[in-house]
């Protein structure tokens, strides 16, 4: 297969993303140095859809197109960017495109943006703000990082409880411009600025001008901590349907807004990590270098080692056995594989389960139940498996008895630490997703080469 | 550690979520049969944490609390409840409650909640619901599964292209009543129904009555085809951050309305089946039971029994070396490991950049080349640690020299295989997370047996 034709035959993106053809026709513009035509294919497309083509191309080919498209790339393209790009990007930019682009975007998307950036690059955008702004996206930055006040826009629209409907839509007419670009509800306010409730800007539109707003409230209305965590947002706003949140601050003053559209940014950051956590892999672009790759995939591989090394040694104190039955070498990683496999399993549904919040204290025990008798019942039926197979291939009913018993007992043990391990570095306050796997085959490891190789020596030899 | 002990660590979900004590007080009302106490613990609770709760314990309960407090239940927690309890909660409803609780469901909720449920409980559904809501939802079903059309709500205010301002809004006050419970934009559309533009409700707000709403359109308006798979929704809303699209027939008119929180739903249940069929788990769901959790697990196990069984016939072609060098055995182990845990890397890194539309047929090649890269190096480093591991434990500098080139061919392959599988399965419309994870581990087991046991027999005897 040769690489033109396995570009042609990926599927392509029904209408959403980058064709290959628009890549392949960027690439051709920005060879042949035609400004004009660059800027006519980047024209139509979406800043995320840019950001995407800089994301996939490699480092030569970006500087050409930011060399030459200089002036065609905007401030919404950097927060759509990934994180490891965005210096590399900001430096193309004319510092006046930057400061222009800059200014259009709102306060949660400055700080996103600015929190990643080395401190020049920080004064260059900071600058670039208005008195008011800057004011606002410095105060962001002094809430932790990965909490509800760096998510928030700090652009609301607020009410008085005592105003009606018409009020409130004067009040909107009259601060048209100062309003934020996406808003959906109007947050109705106590004079110590505490909010007491919102009304959805469609029932805003559908109601008399005399009816209060404090008659439209919504059920939904529930309030944010500042300093709440960002998954934990995410997560109310899955769980409730929420669209936007009043954020408050430890006295319940309102300081801001969080909306879906970030909350499902969150989300959808929050399993990419899962994901690659539970995979070995720490943070990961298909951007990054070699270099940086490697030592992202470095760690856990190391580790891996090390375990695998402990395995080795259990193996070790068998050689005797091994000498006389080759049989065993050759059986032994089947043991060691369902085990690992059965125990991946039981690991990933319970590391599910612990992000969504179902799985909780009030459960904990009957999951483990359910886990470790699923494990016993696949255990037996693949003893049963493997037991003939242990009789046909080695011909020895002892032998095929041995790895029935050792499957049983690694399937049982598979399912325990697959459930026991996550919960437990929950517990302690450590991200289950990311050290879970070790410790799981590890177990498994460790114990289906015991149970095997031991039983083994007991009843063969 | 006792049973309480673990409950009351599991940290607490800071104020969402039920947390253990309303669990534990649930079920002390329930079991001293007062209803009115079930009735208070119930009452404060969102459908969502409710729907959690009768996930969160054993069957048992469900049905001691589903008969206590039957009045109690309500039509939105059957849209919240795992698709795997719904036939089960619905069966304890009276079908007053029933048809009541639907009729104040959007018509996309209703087609949700009826596409899993069996066709009498269906009938009953549907005979609850007014004649035109009947038919909307009739026509949904006739769409196919997990697409645009079921995902759509069919309730949209529209308006036509010279509407000004003042006059949506007073069709919006006239229509008070049939306006959908959350909605944010007013999609104007030509006199074929095809839809040209949306106005957000912010800017109609805030516009003079004078204002017409083709001057109004926002510049994200995009429409989806009534056929589109979900997960393609659910990308283009991440992607291009909408709140909300119209959804257009063939012709491109329109017949209905996703909303984000529909696609952040989409996007979570996507990202869950990524996640477990990564791990070879089909479907799961905390409240299944033993049963259907060992029959949605074993397949996949008895794949990998399988492949095991392939690699371990690699083995058994290496008996005779084995028998004469038994640290063989004990060092095979670490080689097929390192393999399976560096193609995992590879793996989910593409399956995930895959999802994300990040790895395309424009970038491919330059992924495999960074991917290979660093499965060499990476190799080439642990071929230098466990040379030195073969060395110092077995005094053999052959033994360490065949393990150390054993281990950058694996790893090397572990590479490559970690992202043409997936990349492969996607081009042949097969979902890269189902599978791939066999087939790498298969080919890295079976090429790190391979090599480094006939490296083995081939330098060492």
């Amino acid at each position: 297969m040769n690489e033109t034709a396995i570009e042609q035959t990926i599927p392509e993106d029904e209408g959403y993303a980058l064709d290959s053809r628009t890549v392949a026709a960027i690439r051709l513009a920005v060879a042949a140095g035609d400004r004009t035509r660059l800027g006519a294919l980047l024209e139509p497309l979406h800043p995320a859809d840019i950001a995407d083509l800089l994301e996939q191309i490699d480092s030569g080919h970006r500087r050409e197109i930011l060399l030459l498209g200089a002036g065609f790339f905007d401030g919404a393209i950097l927060s759509e960017l990934d994180e490891s790009l965005r210096e590399e990007v900001i430096s193309f930019m004319p510092s006046d495109v930057l400061a222009e682009a800059v200014r259009d975007l709102d306060s949660d998307d400055v700080v996103d943006l600015l929190e990643d950036l080395g401190a020049p690059q920080q004064e260059v955008i900071l600058g670039a703000l208005e008195t008011a702004d800057r004011v606002a996206v410095e105060q962001a930055l002094t809430y932790p990082e990965f909490s509800a006040g760096r998510l928030m826009q700090r652009e609301v629209v607020r009410a008085p409880e005592h105003w009606t409907v018409g009020e409130a839509i004067d009040h909107l007419r009259a601060n048209e411009e100062a309003l934020p670009d996406q808003f959906y509800h109007v947050i109705v306010v106590d004079p110590g600025m505490r909010p007491v409730g919102y009304v959805t800007l469609g029932k805003l539109l559908s109601s008399r001008r005399s009816v209060r707003l404090s008659e439209l409230f919504e059920d939904s209305f529930r309030t944010i901590p500042v300093t709440q965590p960002e998954s934990e947002v995410a997560y109310a706003f899955n769980q409730y349907h929420l669209i936007s949140a009043p954020v408050v601050d430890d006295a319940g003053r309102l300081v801001g807004v969080v909306t879906i559209d970030d909350a499902m940014n969150v989300l959808d950051e929050e399993h990419e990590e899962d994901i690659l956590r539970l995979a070995g892999v720490g943070e990961s672009s298909l951007s990054d270098r070699v270099v940086e790759t490697t030592r992202q995939r470095f760690p856990w591989l190391f580790v891996n080692l090390m375990t695998a090394i402990v395995a080795s040694l259990v193996i070790a104190q068998f050689e005797g056995a091994i000498a006389q039955v080759v049989a065993l070498a050759v059986l032994m990683p089947i043991i060691a594989s369902m085990g690992g496999n059965a125990g991946t399993q039981s690991l990933t549904v319970a590391v599910r389960a612990l992000a969504t919040k179902d799985l909780t204290g009030s459960n904990v025990w009957r999951v483990v139940r359910r886990e470790v008798a699923v494990g016993l019942i696949n255990g037996a039926i693949f003893a049963l498996v493997m037991g003939c197979v242990g009789l046909v291939w080695f011909g020895s009913a002892a032998l095929g008895g041995v790895i029935a018993a050792a499957m049983v007992i690694n399937l049982g043990v598979a399912a325990l630490a697959g459930i026991l391990i996550p919960v437990t570095l929950d517990r302690l306050g450590v991200d289950p997703a990311l050290a879970s796997g070790t410790f799981v085959t590890t177990v498994t490891d460790v114990v289906g080469f015991f149970a095997f190789l031991g039983l083994a020596s007991v009843v063969l030899l």
